[in-house]
């Protein structure tokens, strides 16, 4: 896994939480030099996304134990699949057991759906992206899991992307002025994209020469239209419970990109059963 | 609010990650002296949980905006209502937006489910409890919503409760030593608790001593068995699953405490909108 | 040792106080390369503790200096004992000199105190227990202490536990108030205690259900009535400047806890000298 | 109180210690909307250290407390003055009594203790001084109330003062070699103390030009010779079980500064009550 | 100054950084009580920048601090002109005297050199922009002075922004083969940048389908070839040494970037002084 | 190198800075596993420092990195000098390429300037010193290079260190009050530094004892006058711009102490390259 900070901090923030100030069940019950082993299984067919979450936990808590993993980030499981073995003293495998299975089972969810969404466009063009809309805290391995699941990634905070909203052109006085003022203010290096809500608006930030529209909330022949109109004037992304439509349908109008925050803010976590027996 | 540093270190946490290092499309679209204000709306009806949290952010954001909320913490809103007003300057009110109001849509989501919960087993005698599968980072709040929504908390963390699982029973060497052990080595001011899976298990608790009993994964002929058995020597807690479960068929075995995991671990969001106008 | 990132943190915090922006004294005394090694030496009779920390702080300062613990945490070490050696370069020895020795003197002395404490009432079946007062930062490490004398650990903090005191009765508007209101509103996991001045308060105690009586300041005379009422339907704990007391004639009185305040907030350090020679 | 960020993280971790995830005996006894008033009193006579941080405490839980101190840092109280009067929310008032007490208590006995010394060595012309052997986490609040005590503070860590002691001079091989080095490599801005066990090493230090010279150890006669002897070349600094010894003896040997590890590292706290009434 | 956890962070690192345990000169030597007034003034022309932050450093340092600032951000001051007042404390504002006039002198440094830049364009249409050379740990105060003085914020760091640098294509195996990469997994959000070194570099980069092209260390001949060759197809940037280029001449070879580590790397600090007088 | 604390947190945080939540280029350019190898090249004579830096950097970002260095702190490096080699990676290599040679660039170039000068007063008895105009953030590695380029380190922050400067002469009443003050109230282990800029504040310091004078901007002969009338009574230290003049004809004044602000307020990095091949 590559060099991540916020990774790491995020891991350590988890555990502290679920540790507190001591794992008293384990601390009581298990004598200090027991050692056992535990099997990851998948209990149902899924992504696997956060293997490496997972192992890094035990890093932390204990390094010596032993993980050894069957799969790789992104790779399909199947009900029954052995992902990973853990090895070592029970009273460090127990005490993490939580965490890095939670993690993982949020993030194999994640990377599950959005790669059904992936394929259900497949052949389209059209691609499958998050939004802002993560688990508070949790936006970088959020982010992650959709990579796993063939997704790719929209802007990360709001200070890498210019996204003009609804509220910012009330704000700023219309599509127009708020588009000029960010191409008069803002990074050169990085793209303005204005949220639109029908065929008027779309024609005024074309105009004003946004390089990305977002087509919020509009009908698949509303959006068929708007994509004729924009001629590859402009990158176009469907977005608006998106993950309540029939997303085929929803590519089929010729958008580039579809933006689901249903990904990332409804995730059903991906069964995954850790068992130990005694080494 | 009572004061919790771990409340006040998760929402500034929430801001860098959504910040970055800087709110760009604001500050390039929004003149400096702009003001307005927003009203959060209800768009379904629920139970409200974290309103003091949005309000929170924005104190952390700029001390000058004035919130005025209008329903407080466990009150229950109705599609339409208006349920706060902010007003103040614009940018602060456009960088503050999301991640006040991710968090309340989260909160009363979790609240409202606890709140159907418990009222499916009114009258019943049973409580409703969550457990330790919450959203990692987010567990102070998401326990702080089961409690809004009339649900009773398990144990926070791993230092302030025992609970002595099938991982735990594994590698103690059994229920009667592993209780033993726990009793003999663990805080007196703690009460202890074993998870069984069946009655004979349930037996071999009860003769350690245990003080409460986890009951899980049981239909419930077989819970309605365990309680009769049990006959007031610890409470008594269904557990497993039990999002799944007709809850108020499970009440009525008599158990003391159902404790659903799904509270937090599934949550849909309560529909919240905040709109801005020019002010 | 189990992981603790308390403990971690703990350990961190103390050699950046003490280390401040560099060791002057021995950057500028000490050739760079030189190696040495030193001797823990027991000066008086106790019980060991903080080992395991002490070799922590080496661990951080220099992963290469070699440290050999010759006792285990809870033994027994007398006047003359080498306890640990630890060798490598000089500068790390001499920089993480202080933190590790103050760390181990201070808990060693708490394990020690407690050991005689517990010494004192074998036989009668009483538990020695600590109290919430520990040094502001050292909690987790003090108790720890504690547990290594065979001492058991009173709850963490006021999230691990319901004590309802003097103050408390008083704001909540009486005993039965108080603990009725507990129960509903706290988490079923958790014991109530409740603290009793007389035998009037006692009664009322327990009728209202309360699983341990704290019996503050009484004398023994009182604590074995006290022990009589109680007669089992509640765990008794005598408390309140056990420190100066005759822990015996306390313990004759049939109490099952005894807790003192002072193990951990009047600590005499166990004397224990380290000294360095050239390698 | 002077701005330190070093106090107010000290305050913020030992509340985050205390409380934990939240104080849920408070929570569930005490009516929301109650309010209180308390009033901290001297159960015996001292010197008060911390009446400003037992303050913050409060103010950094809830603003609203109102808190009135009627002595201030470093005055003499008497048993029975009331200290202060805190007023406010009865829930924020029970939260925040044990950190402010502890802290209070903890400074107020090292104030005393200080004074005492103080007092005994009046006239003389010699200084009380602490060492760093104080409580890891706590020195910054330690040292300020050996100053409320009207002792002098010696350096405050490794980088803040050279100070040549056994270890240091076995590594730099001998007093002379470690005093040069010190000179050629350390700021000239730090003066250069020497620890000294007889008058050999004495008559090495000053030759090799030390600023300070510590005298380990040394009985009253020998201590009066190395005055003697030093001439007023350097400055004398009497250590080494100080807290045992007769200080007035010790002072008029003629030594310039007497420095005591058990001001700090053997605290008696002053005792000091917290109690409250409905308000 | 709009809401940063990043500024908030860095000031209070920096004031912890230059007041270590407590500012021993001022509290030796200054009454408690003592009030005082200061005037920074400017000791030369320039752009001022780093007024807020300046104004924040004794808000955190002492609230009750009056502070009042005659110019804002990205103004011009002139030698002589008095840039603001502070009153209140001796202690506070002795203390806080260094970390905030440091700040804004650096900021005010670079805000200025951006200012002759870009006037030196002035009319070209050229725009001026900084880079990643920053000061660690102080890169968000330095891009808010290059935006102070009229300049344009590259990326801030490798998370928000697309560069493909020499060693980028090394390893990636081409120009051609690291843009395809790019824009296969990378957000839609981010412009691709390229830099080249000659024209057929450029050539390829445009095929490629960058965004921006970095001409890199090209002389003016070659870059006005380039902006020739590119016709509108990318955006051109200037880049490489710019801090010792005529900037006019550059600017008229019709790049539309002309981006200048200098700005940041070599800052020479706009000389602003701070006298205090009883008050 | 020695442990430090700060310095470890000083590399984490310039790492998040820089890499923020990932680095995109190379992430979506470089194929996970290519391994490559870099070399860092001297570009101009100069002082190397920060080599252990840079090692760090990378043991950070991947301890499979290996990284070999061929010069040490302190040691002078010729244009066109292999100063280090690494290998590992390519994605790791090239993430922390930025971060590392920034901040050895701007070590060596201090070290550099700092030889140069101490070059200049060679033979003359005179040392070279830094002072607190250091980088906000940086103070640590920036006072470390003044080392390795034989310079020696004024007090590091306010806490450890006396100096007496015309604002507190204003503050305090006066010089004579100033040093009676600091003399009663201050850490013995601490010299008292006094700023002079005149001769008759001069004759006024030393009568009240000044340990160190700082000669404030004063022309060679005044200075020459002023350490005859000194007469080694006191430390003298020329201060005031002295990086703008001829060093030589101040150290032959006779001063102890020649103290620049520019060696760290106005640095010019040392050019050093940092080129990648395929492995």
């Amino acid at each position: 896994m590559n060099y991540s900070p916020e990774i790491k901090k995020l891991i350590e923030d988890a555990l502290s939480e679920d540790i507190g100030t001591g794992d008293i069940t384990t601390l009581s019950t298990i004598p200090r030099e027991r050692t056992a082993e535990g099997k990851y299984r998948a209990k149902e067919d899924g992504i696997l996304s956060g293997i490496d979450i997972a192992k890094e936990v035990y890093r932390i808590i204990d390094p010596e134990v032993e993980f050894t993993a069957f799969f790789s980030e992104g790779e399909r499981v199947k009900k029954g699949d052995i992902i990973a073995e853990v090895k070592g003293n029970a009273r460090s495998l127990l005490t993490g057991e939580r965490v890095g299975l939670n993690l993982m089972q949020r993030m194999s969810g994640i990377a599950t759906r959005t790669s059904e969404a992936v394929k259900a466009v497949e052949g389209t063009g059209a691609k499958i992206a998050d939004t802002r809309k993560t688990t508070p805290g949790l936006r970088v391995i959020e982010k992650m899991a959709v990579r796993a699941g063939g997704g790719t990634n929209h802007r990360f905070n709001l200070a890498d992307g210019i996204l003009i909203k609804d509220n910012h052109i009330v704000a700023a006085g219309g599509i127009t002025a708020a588009v000029e003022a960010a191409r008069k203010n803002a990074p050169h290096t990085l793209k303005i994209e204005v949220e639109v809500e029908d065929l008027l608006q779309l024609e005024e930030a074309l105009a004003a020469g946004a390089d990305i529209i977002m087509l919020d909330n509009m009908d698949n022949d509303t959006m068929r239209e708007a994509v004729k109109l924009t001629a590859g004037r402009a990158i176009t992304e469907a977005s608006g419970n998106m993950g309540d439509r029939d997303l085929r349908a929803v590519a089929e109008t010729g958008v580039d990109i579809i933006s689901i925050g249903a990904l990332t803010h409804t995730v059903r976590a991906l069964d995954i059963s850790l068992k130990f027996t005694l080494a």
